[in-house]
Formats: C-alpha cells, sequence, structure tokens
C-alpha cells in the first residue's frame, strides 16, 4: 500500500520523457534511510540557501524549512503543523528538485530542523548570553523524516527549476484533472433543506438577475437522513427526483450530490456493508472499506442507479478529513486488514477514485468537491475545500496547494460586509472552482446590494475567461503545469520572496487579492514589465509596487506579451459542446506574444484518444510595426469551438 | 521501560495498606487489550453519566470526556489536545476509580470518542436533517486508547471516591513531596545578566522594603555559556562565586540555578559526555543520556562540586518539554538503546530524579521548577511553569495538576497594569509556588506602585500560612492528598459542575480568584455554610454566590467548623529551624473544628526516620456554648516549632 496506489496514479510516461534529462538533483550518497523498530528514519541533504515548500497543504506559511510537520489527514486547525486536508509529503526545493514520501502514514518531516551529530555542515556554536546572532533553531543541512511503518518508497523528482519538478510530480501521478467545461462556471450550494420546488425557483432567480450559474450543489437534505447518511433521495423534498433532475438539465445546470461516507442503518445496502466495514463507527454510521472492490462494487451501484442515472454530475465528498474526535481511531480495524491511521490517510483519495471511476464508465467527466487528499491526487477530479474561512489564509492555501499536486477552493459562505462580500468573491473567482456554498448561510450572489453589481461583474469575468482557465487546466493534464501557481514556480520571480497573498492563474494573469478593510496594498512582480489586465496600462516592471485598485476590481496583472482569449460578449452559462462561439483574444504590452489555446468537446474522454486541439495564437509586430494578431490550427486539430477572433490590443492601440 | 520506572517511583505500601480496602472498581471482563503489528489497542468502560478529568496538564479545560488526546511532553501550545507539559496518561472518573496507561510513548487516548461496533451500549442513529438532539460525538462507552509499542503496563486505582483514586495514584509514586520551608517562601528570579553585586542589591531591596523573599533564581547569564550551557558560573559575572553564595547565605536566600541539560563543547565534561549522548543535538549543544548510570554520575559530580558544594538549593531545569522544531528528532537514537520519542516522554522525569538524588545525598531537601514531567512524578521536589502567559489559563493548569500528581505554578512575569500585576501575584501566592520570573523584565514585586502594598500585603499572608501550606504538604506525602485541588475532587461539591477558576488549597481554603477586568466573580460553594477568610462573615451555603471583593483582596472561603493555623505576626521570610515561632489559630463559623498541624526541621530527611509532629488542634463548644480551642500533642511528636498559640474564632468572636 502507498498513497500512490491508492490514488490509482498512472505516470504518463510519453510527457515524463519529453521533458529535458537532468542529472540526479542530490548526491545519492547523502541520502539515508534506516530501519529500527518497525520504523524507517530519513535523511537528505540540504544546501544552506534552499528554500522548501509544500509538505501539505498549509494556510499560513509558504516556506516550511524550520518547522516540523506531523502529516496526518485532518481538518486544519489553524496552525501549519501537518495536520491539514492534503498532508501530501512531498517538499518542493528552491533548488529544483522534489521528495516524495510515499508511505500511508503519519509521517513526520523535520524540514530542516533537526541536527544530527554526524552532520557535514554543523552550525556553529553561540552563546546566547553574549551572541545576539544566536537563534533557536540553527540551520541543519538535511530534511529528517520518520515513518512508523517498517517499510517505504522514495521518489526524487528533478527539475531543473523548481516548476519541473512539481511538473514531474504531477505527471508521475497521472497529469493533472481536466475538468468538463461545465465545471468551470458558477456553483451555488443551496441551504441543506431546500426542496426541488426552492432549488428549482433559486436557478430561475439567477437567470432574472443575470447572474452566472452553471451547476448546483445539494447538501444533506436532499437526502431521506444525513449523518450517517441513507444515501437516497428524501421523498418529501425531493417527491419526483428523476422529474427535478429533468428540469435542472432542461435549465442546463448540473447537480452536484453532498455526501460523506458512513452509512445509515435506514440506507438499502447497509447490510450488505456490514461485514465490509471497519471496527468502528462515525455518527453511528457504518465506515465502508473502500480499498475492498466489493464494497466499492455495492455503494457503486446504488450510487449509479439512484444518481448518475438521473443525471447527477458529480459529489461533494465531506467529513472525510477529521476532526480527529468525529472519525474512527487509529486502531480500528477494516476488513482489508488496513489500521485505522493508514485508511485515514488513504480514505479520501481512494473515495475520490472510486466515484471518479463510475463517471469514466459513463463517458462523463465529472467535477467535485473534498475535505481529504493526499499524495498522487492531481488526476483526480476534486477541489478541496474546507469551513475554516480565513480569506487570507483561504489564498495562501491556493498558493500552496499548487506545489503538492492538488486544487483548493477559498469557497464564499457569508460575509460581516459587503466590501468582504466581494472581496472574497472576487478571488474565489479566480481559483478552480467558483463557488458560493450557502448551505448553512442562505446567501445569495447579491446578497449585499451595495455590491452586487460588481459581483456579477466578477463572475461574468469568469465566465469569460473560460478559453484561458481551459487552457491552464489542459496544460496541467497533459504537462503537469499547476494551472494556479504559487511565485516561487514562476520564472523571473526573485529568489527569496515567498507572497502568500498572490499567484498566478495560468501562465499569464497574476493575482493580487485585497482583503476586507484594504484599500490598497504592495505585489511583488517577477522580471520585465507587467500590465493591467483591464487597461492595458503599465503597472511596473519587477519589483514590488502598490495598487489601489477600488472596491470593484481585484488587481490583475499580465505580464509584457502576454495574450488572454476570452469568450466575447457576456455570458452566463458554459457554451453547450455544439455552440461555436466567438473569441475575443487580448495582447498586453509591447512585446510579440504566443499563446497555445487548447479546445476539446469539453464533456467526454475524448481527448484521451487524441480529440482535441491547439491553436497557435500570435501576435506581432508588422513591417509598419503595428501589432498583428495570427491564429494557426494544425490540421487534424479538433473540436474547436470559436467562430471568429477580435484581437484586442490592450496597451498599443 | 514504564513512566512510573522512569520517575523511581516507590509506592509507598503502608499508606496504602491503610486506606480502605475496595472491590476492583471496574468489570474486569469488560477491559480489553490487544496487540496488532508493534502496537497495543486499550479499551475500557464507561458508564453514561461518568465524567473524566487528568489525561494531562491542560489548560483550557477540566472535563475531558468527548476528547482525543496525543500524550505528548510538549511547551503548550494554546489547545488540550495532549501536548503539554506533564502529559500524564491518568484519567479519574467521576465515579471514584483512576486509569493509568504507563508506557513511555506518545499514547492517543479517545475520551469517550470512539465509536466501537461491538460496543454493549451503542449511541441512538439520529438523523441530522430532522432531529436537533443530534451531537457530532456521540456518546461512547468506553475510553479506548492506542500505545505505538508491543507492551504497556496499566494500573487501575480504586476509589470509592475521585479524591482516594488520586490519593492511590500519588502513594503509589512514591506519596506526593515533601518541600523544604523555605521553598513555601517567595521566589524571585532575577534578570538573566545580573551580576552578584546586582543579585546581592535585589536581596538588600527586598529587605529595606519589607517584601517577602526567601529565594533567589539566577538565570542563564551565571553560565559562561548558554544554550548550550557550560554549567561553571561566569567569571565576569561571578568572579567569586563562593563568596557571593556566603552573602545569600547571610542573607538567608537560597540560590535556584536555572538549566538546561544540553552541553556545550565549552563544558568542562564534554569530551567525557560524547559517547553518552544522543545522535542529535539541541541548539548545538550534546543531548546526555540521562537514563545511563554514568551519564548522571558525569554530570552529578559536576553539580555537586561546583553547585551544592557553595550552597545552591536547586535548579531549575528548562526546555526539557519542547518545541518540537528545538529538541531532537523522534528517530534520534540514545547510546541506551532509547528512541528520541521514547527520550521525550521521560527525559524530564530523569533530569529530576537525578538532580533530587544529588540534594538527597547531603540529607537536604531540594525545591526546584522544571518544565517537563510525566506520570509519577508526585515525590519528586518539582514545580512545572511554562511562559504561555495566559492567567485564566494558568489557574486551569493549577485546578488540573491536582488530579495527575504534579505541581504547577502560575508564574508572574509582567503585566499591563497595575490590576493584572496585583491580580496574578495575588493567585500565585495561592500555589505550590510563589514566584515572580523576572528574567526577561526585570520586574520587581513593587513594579506597579498603586498596588505594591497590596502585593506585600498578599505575600505577607502567603507566608503567614506556612503552617497551613506546610500540613496541606504533609499530607500530600503521608497520606497522597494533593495540597491543591480541583473542586470535583471535594466531598460535598456538586457533581457535573466543574469550574476551571476556583479551587481548594488544603482542605479548608476555598480559593477564587479574580482576572483582569474583573470586579465580581461567581463562586460556585461545595455544600454547607462557607466563610470569607478576611472577615469570617457568613459568605454562602452550597450554591453559586457573587462576589465583589476589592481590588485588594484575592477571594478565600472557609468551609464551618474549618480550622486555619497561621504565624502570629509579619514576616518576611521562613524562620529558620531552630526558631520557636508563634501560631494564630483561626476558626470559622458556628461548627466544631478540628485540624491536624503538621511539623518537622523543614529542611532535612528526618520525616523520613519518624522525626515529625502532628498536633491536634480542636475547636468546640464549651458548657456555656462558647468556642474554646485546644491543642493535643501526642508523646514523643517532634519536632514542633510553635510556642504560643492565639486562637481567634473568626465568626463568633
Amino acid at each position: 500500500m502507498s498513497l500512490l496506489d491508492a490514488a490509482g496514479s498512472e505516470p504518463r510516461v510519453d510527457a515524463l520523457r519529453a521533458m529535458r534529462a537532468v542529472e540526479f538533483p542530490l548526491p545519492p550518497g547523502e541520502i539515508r534511510a534506516f530501519r529500527r523498530d518497525a520504523r524507517v528514519s530519513l535523511r537528505f541533504p540540504l544546501g544552506p540557501s534552499e528554500r522548501l515548500y509544500g509538505l501539505g497543504l498549509n494556510f499560513k506559511t509558504v516556506e516550511q524549512r524550520g518547522t516540523v510537520k506531523e502529516l496526518h489527514v485532518d481538518h486544519y486547525g489553524g496552525s501549519d503543523n501537518g495536520r491539514t486536508h492534503a498532508p501530501v509529503p512531498l517538499y518542493v526545493s528552491s533548488a529544483g528538485y522534489a521528495v516524495l514520501i510515499d508511505a500511508p502514514r503519519y509521517i513526520t518531516v523535520y524540514a530542516g530542523t533537526a541536527e544530527s551529530r554526524d552532520s557535514k555542515h554543523p552550525p556553529p556554536v553561540k552563546d546566547r548570553n553574549s551572541d545576539s546572532s544566536w537563534t533557536a533553531i540553527p540551520l541543519s543541512d538535511a530534511v529528517e523524516a520518520l515513518v512508523p511503518a517498517a517499510g517505504t518508497r522514495l521518489f526524487v523528482f528533478a527539475g531543473p527549476t523548481p516548476l519541473d519538478a512539481v511538473r514531474r510530480y504531477n505527471l508521475f501521478s497521472g497529469g493533472g484533472v481536466l475538468p468538463p467545461k461545465w465545471g468551470l462556471g458558477f456553483l451555488q450550494r443551496v441551504p441543506t433543506l431546500y426542496t426541488a420546488e426552492q432549488v428549482l425557483r433559486e436557478v430561475d432567480e439567477f437567470a432574472a438577475r443575470g447572474y452566472p450559474l452553471d451547476v448546483v450543489g445539494l447538501e444533506p437534505g436532499w437526502q431521506s437522513a444525513a449523518y450517517p447518511g441513507t444515501f437516497m433521495w428524501d421523498p418529501t423534498r425531493f417527491p419526483d427526483a428523476p422529474g427535478f433532475m429533468r428540469e435542472m438539465q432542461r435549465r442546463r445546470v448540473a447537480v452536484n450530490l453532498w455526501i460523506n461516507p458512513y452509512v445509515s442503518p435506514k440506507a438499502p445496502f447497509y447490510g450488505r456493508l456490514e461485514p465490509l466495514s471497519g471496527s468502528h463507527t462515525v455518527w453511528t454510521g457504518l465506515v465502508p472499506d473502500f480499498t475492498l472492490p466489493e464494497t466499492r462494487a455495492v455503494v457503486l451501484d446504488l450510487f449509479r442507479r439512484e444518481h448518475l442515472q438521473l443525471g447527477v454530475s458529480g459529489y461533494k465528498i465531506d467529513e472525510v478529513d477529521g476532526y480527529d474526535k468525529w472519525l474512527w481511531p487509529d486502531h480500528a480495524v477494516f476488513p482489508s486488514g488496513l489500521s485505522g491511521d493508514e485508511m485515514r490517510q488513504v480514505y479520501a483519495l481512494y473515495l475520490q477514485r472510486a466515484t471518479a471511476e463510475l463517471f469514466r464508465q459513463r463517458g462523463r467527466r465529472t467535477w467535485g468537491l473534498v475535505r481529504g487528499s493526499n499524495a498522487g491526487a492531481a488526476a483526480l477530479p476534486y477541489v478541496i475545500y474546507n469551513d475554516y474561512y480565513s480569506h487570507p489564509d483561504f489564498i495562501t492555501a491556493l498558493v500552496n496547494s499548487s506545489f503538492i499536486g492538488v486544487l483548493w477552493t477559498p469557497e464564499v459562505r457569508s460575509s460581516k460586509t459587503g466590501e468582504e462580500w466581494l472581496r472574497r468573491m472576487q478571488s474565489v473567482c479566480f481559483s478552480p472552482l467558483a463557488m458560493l456554498n450557502a448551505w448553512a448561510d442562505g446567501t445569495k450572489p447579491w446578497s449585499f446590494p451595495e455590491v452586487a453589481d460588481a459581483v456579477r461583474d466578477v463572475m461574468r469575468l469568469r465566465l469569460r475567461l473560460l478559453p484561458y482557465l481551459y487552457t491552464a487546466f489542459a496544460r496541467y493534464h497533459f504537462q503537469g503545469t499547476p494551472p494556479v501557481r504559487a511565485m516561487p514556480l514562476v520564472e523571473g520571480f526573485a529568489a527569496g520572496r515567498d507572497p502568500k497573498d498572490e499567484f498566478m492563474v495560468g501562465d499569464n494573469l497574476l493575482v493580487a487579492p485585497l482583503f476586507a478593510g484594504e484599500t490598497s496594498r504592495t505585489v511583488i512582480l517577477p522580471a520585465g514589465k507587467w500590465y493591467d489586465f483591464y487597461t492595458g496600462a503599465l503597472a511596473g516592471s519587477g519589483g514590488t509596487i502598490t495598487v489601489t485598485p477600488g472596491l470593484e476590481r481585484i488587481p490583475l496583472f499580465v505580464a509584457d506579451g502576454g495574450i488572454i482569449p476570452l469568450l466575447a460578449g457576456d455570458r452566463r452559462q458554459v457554451p453547450p459542446p455544439n455552440e461555436q462561439a466567438d473569441l475575443e483574444v487580448r495582447h498586453y504590452g509591447e512585446a510579440d506574444g504566443r499563446f497555445e489555446l487548447y479546445d476539446d468537446d469539453g464533456e467526454t474522454f475524448g481527448y484521451e484518444q487524441g480529440d482535441f486541439s491547439w491553436t497557435t495564437l500570435t501576435v506581432r509586430r508588422d513591417s509598419s510595426g503595428k501589432l498583428q494578431g495570427e491564429s494557426r490550427r494544425p490540421p487534424g486539430g479538433k473540436p474547436f469551438h470559436y467562430r471568429t477572433i477580435r484581437w484586442t490590443m490592450m496597451t498599443t492601440r
């Protein structure tokens, strides 16, 4: 059992082979492992100026050198101690490599903290009484780790850049997920006890008010009982589930169902799952052992019949993370032989993988939410969320997700003020999943009238960016390049600066959110000239700038020569597969530009059989010195859904 | 290796035999243990209304049912998750028994949280959608635990009351420590780089201003280098250490030395300790393996020569708790064969025990401070402290210390206001160690002029209470009864109320501190009448009262018939062994009273050979109905240091 096995990772060998071959990035003689008393301790060398990233989905810090992590699937509790929704045991070094400790255990990682007496580069001895340079954490020349099991697999991913190391890791995990196009639209989760009628009314109100909506999420009340669940439609709130689903399809709104995996005695498959479940219950519900094929068969058969055949598009898989006092104990025993702690580390991976497979069998992509994950998850069609709800920390999680092959959404639920509401809605629109989760609060995008228009504007901007976002995901899938990127992964970004409140979406868009109470902020730009997304005006040239964007705008910047393709015109929904849409292609700055635009049918797995297109968009100066756009699609590239292209030179008009 | 072995616990068999024999308190057939993969899982039955206390030195909560603890010696980080200075794996049930899991490991305890499928009393299944009584933690009928080792020792301590269970545990640990009398005086820790001259000047200033002072603590600057340390006097700040120590003795002020155990290359015994230390360093210092007799011999020989022979009275043992990123990693290896995590759980116990033995060899009791501890520590002459510094949480720690056989001081360091300063000084004077720790702040008791007199008053009251406090410790030693007591350990206290901000000192004094910003508070009284300590007036009769004591007074209450012996007159220092002091014995309320007053020489271990006295103080009504006091000392009881007794009937004058 390993994490990558649990995730079902199938390395994309061709894509890995296509990357530049480089030397093994560490001196192999300096990697040490020894086993003692059924535990393995590890030591990896570390240079004096290396910075370390990753080691789980952290919410407060980006650089991790000088910390200790006990990597443990759990609800995030407010400190970056290793207990988090995706405690991926992977670190990425600023020196351009990554290390994965692939064991389904609570691994303790000493990220440049443990000081071995046989270190080759021991730190100097200092007297705290007399030396003000004394430090509580002397510089260690190693990452050490303890795996509380008799064995582990180790992987070292070469660079040469940190981004290359991340790409290799993602490709080794199967390549990043390519969501269905509708998954990049707006998702509204409705209050937990809403009836079918209330849901349809809410969908219609989105349309009437002109707010984007592509997916609705139903919360626990869709089930006839929850915590533990029956997985069956509630006959009072959803008396005609097939009819309800048809109405939703007529409105072209996908339906996502909340579940947690714990099985009520009232669930139809309870009896069959009894021998296939763990020694302990959660909220009196069975904990099915999803590592067993027979368990998956029983559960997924019901899911297929009761959900997918009605048109359900995906799941939100809740409570597979923690807290400890809710879930099974570490000494629980499962029919497969796994112990409680092993199961804790892989449970969410198995659920993601099993449900994803269900949709794959029908030839339809899915796109869902999950509260737990771990290593190897890049290819799984799930975005992590939680209810911790600090807006700044949510953005730091978005930054950190990019190191460890997971996706994260800074979901919006409620706010104290219209200002906070707008700031949160702005940033969620630049995340992998633009979602309002109103399960408890009943909020709508227009809940704060004073910012209702600005909220609609940013939701529509998100939708217009579909060609750009979808291409970013295609690069995640085919090349391993994460769609959201921390700045230390960006070429030309000054080493040693690890901002936790700005990030790239795709190659060209730098996002710098503001938080409630702020009217201006600083933004650290990578080298070269950067331009304001909205106006095309020069914003700065490398270094740190201060921006005062006004409440209506989230600061967005594009590098010199950057190209951003958008859907032309205003839209409320992702175009259906049979529509030919119009494009607006924007160019920023003075330099020539080039962008490879991806497209496919947006719904099936045809892209795995070559049914996709890459269109080269270039902007260069003609003989008169004027910037001209050109689009070239190689013969055979299909499908391609864009009819016309309008070129907009944002800076040089 | 077990915790009790590490602590050197020697059960006080006679005292245990003297307790009432009771049945084994749990159905033995319902205690289960099984081993799997070199781990042991445990299950103990739990009744529906039992409340659980203990499970480490917690700072925020008293009742622990419904929690999970990972018991781990560590700095307290702000949540009661098991990481704390004394993570004693003992729980005390309100049903009147206690359970100790005696393994030097990071034990995970599910205190009524894990729900086993074969539970005899499973909680009802509830639907969260429709049932507002649904709860995230259904009532479990067991305490479960995981010991990550192939074996463990288990102890169940019978009652019949919770206090009896605690007493049995303390007696099994060797009985509680009896401090030297001077240890109950006031301790001032001076700024870290103070010179000998500055220390003496400060001592003289205490005398000139009339503030109690019996002990001075020297912080890191007494050493020639610290973090890591040399354990040698600094020749610039202490050019004549023997002379300095003589001056301190002349002033009758004991000297306590700060240390942490990590050894600088500049320490004289560095070379001898190199082969006797662990695989990792702390702040570049060696980590001596104190489980080895040869290590103790090397270290203690220097301590004896350089410290004890000069008259040093004790140590403050710092940084044996955490943080993880400062100490050795869990996979460290020690010459004894212990792993890092095992050593972490016992290191502080070994250091306490080894240094205590050093003083015992000289026939003198010691009294010191330590930042880490664990099970079996009751007999060790150390009080736990930390720098977390929340005043309310410090008091909760004081409450919780009473369940688990450790002592705690809510040390005072600095304050924002005079009010806070006074409130902190008031409560530390009703703790096992009345201490101002000015190592970083340079504060003095009189630092806030507006409360300087009130601070002096409460320090003097502390000193006057010496006969009462010393007796409370004698009962800790001889009978296992903790000197500070949580209210659930008090007879007549209503079950189901677990206040975290009030406690008993000895049998008769209920202490209810106020915190900065409060002018009044509620106090929950045990059954019966309770009287104001200062005035003798009736304060209430059971139930909850509200008091508005004014800034100068910490609320103190005495039960009906309660007797409190005090030193008569005002004092600044604990009386020396050769002095016969005068007593004031106070009686409160209307009922007859009886108090057994303990005395001995206050400095040696003569009490272990029978050199002590118990004097019976009784107050009863004479034929005219007037309360009369009487003192009876059985023949042969010695020593006894009290010359005269003045009886004060506080309520009935």
